[in-house]
């Protein structure tokens, strides 16, 4: 996916999207309204309004501009992102993101949760200032905040203890990732009145996508890529992704319960990191990985062949393909 | 006012929405189902649920059962609190609230931020799930919010400077603490379909109530009270409130600018804290602040006099009154 490609596809459609978002974040106080700007500038990827912008095409009968509604869902999931995003850095004591210090590291938690409360009250404005004023998309945006809390949750209690399934963990990471993304694409579904079919193509889409999007996240925190995180990240906080599960998959009794073990140690020990990270090796963790991932793919790709062709359908395409190639 | 009457007074409609309160934070997550069930357990006052009951009950023809959606908004604003106390909680590294260890103090900020997101979620649900799913309230709810997030960032940017006038501060807390009690008391009148001028009656009431209920917050910070909190808890984190804006308002010019100054370095300095302290005492800030906090005691209670007569309305009057001299 060439992402200047997909934004000179979107076109004009882009560009309202983005004027939604900043508008979006107009305060008359200067402190926040001067944070906000500075998220705005270090602005990352928008992978979540791009998706929806497509999905709306894709089900609209042409390529013309779309309505108010799909271009104010769109901007609404990239500030529930950026809202969540926020509240992540307070809970895990970000210093960078994006390359840029984090609002938490700069202004301490106070502003970071707040100014994220504040994005999160911004989302929902702009699904309620939606002229056809859906309750279902006020409903799906509110079940992804709840899956993002549930999520972050469920797999804080699993990092307490060592037994973590490969069902756990595709919980965690549709909760974490996927259930944004069908929100982003069914909101845009019903923002193009859509059929109950098509509506139903884009969740099963968009979940597959969401689930190799992290799934290649957790590929890149054991294997690097481009940003030059540290590997082993996930380790350090006892989380068990997909290439660990896959290692552990092939392994005998004995040595899963060493390796649990040693995760749960692995926190503050670099030996047991160590011995972690050499029995993914070993055990192909990242092959593993790598066909569940590719997987997802295929299922995102195919769920797509019902659709009438047209050009957004292949950026659609295209977006989950390079989600299993991307470094960073 | 005395709370065991008033809940005497609500009687089922009181357990009814103590219920829906537990029943919305149900999850099978067990870390999360702990940390909802130890909130719950030391479970505050409940005053804004409080409220919303009295108001739906004063606006309504008799004293009989509330229906479903009165209870739903009421336990909505509860659990709206709670998810605002968890992150101000984070915000302010507290360890202690209503005597308790903080979660934030137990399992640290990712917990206090995801468990406040949660509560969040689970007040727009019950919001949802009102049986006439009125837009209106979702939107009291949103504003709300935003003006939580806005207030307490607007009260930041002024603790860094040291020009707060009397309408920054009756912004501030206009945001911070009235606004809820505004949401509380006019969702309720809509889940009574009342009518634009009994809402307006409540908006109006609730205002002014919360406005002196925060004063009387800030008075206690200078007067002390029955919880034991340290005197002076808000000159270390550099907020001007109503008793030093009160002496200031008395002092010359000079005088002024000498405070004000040593606003700016209370943070750390005992000698400025003393200071400003001798200062509010010597120039009557608290007498002043009493004064204004009457003025806004007798407004709430003005504005119920065209609702007609009834045991609701009553414990209204009592709740306003009660405010100015609560010592907690």
């Amino acid at each position: 996916m060439k992402r200047a490609e997909v934004i000179g596809y979107l076109g004009r459609d882009w560009e309202r999207c983005c004027a939604r978002i900043e508008r979006a974040l107009t305060t008359d106080i200067e402190l926040l309204g001067s944070i906000n700007a500075s998220i705005l500038e270090h602005g990352g990827k928008k992978l979540r309004p791009m998706l929806s912008l497509l999905s709306a095409r894709a089900l609209s009968s042409g390529d013309g501009p779309l309505s108010e509604d799909s271009i104010r869902y769109a901007a609404a999931v990239e500030l529930l992102h950026n809202a969540t995003l926020l509240h992540d850095d307070v809970a895990d004591r970000s210093d960078t993101r994006r390359g840029a210090p984090t609002v938490m590291s700069l202004l301490g938690g106070t502003a970071a949760v707040l100014v994220g409360d504040f994005w999160l009250v911004r989302a929902v404005d702009e699904v309620l200032s939606a002229e056809s004023r859906r309750l279902e998309v006020i409903e799906l945006f509110s079940k992804t905040l709840s899956d993002l809390a549930e999520g972050e949750m469920f797999q804080l209690q699993k990092a307490g203890s060592d037994d973590t399934t490969e069902e756990d963990y595709l919980r965690i990471i549709y909760c974490k990732t996927a259930s944004l993304f069908v929100t982003s694409c069914v909101a845009a579904a019903k923002s193009v009145d859509a059929s109950p079919q098509d509506e139903e193509i884009m969740r099963r889409y968009a979940k597959a996508l969401g689930i190799a999007f992290q799934i290649q996240d957790d590929i890149l925190d054991y294997a690097g890529g481009d940003l030059g995180k540290p590997v082993g990240q996930d380790l350090r906080e006892q989380k068990i992704t997909m290439p660990l599960l896959g290692a552990l998959s092939s392994a005998d009794e004995k040595t899963e319960r060493r390796i649990r073990a040693a995760v749960r140690d692995a926190a503050d020990s670099e030996e047991k990191r160590s011995l972690v990270l050499g029995f993914v090796d070993e055990f192909g963790g990242l092959d593993y990985a790598r066909r569940r991932l590719q997987d997802y793919v295929d299922e995102a790709v195919g769920t797509l062949s019902p659709l009438r062709d047209s050009q957004a359908r292949e950026h659609l395409i295209a977006l989950a393909e390079y989600t299993a190639r991307r470094n960073r």
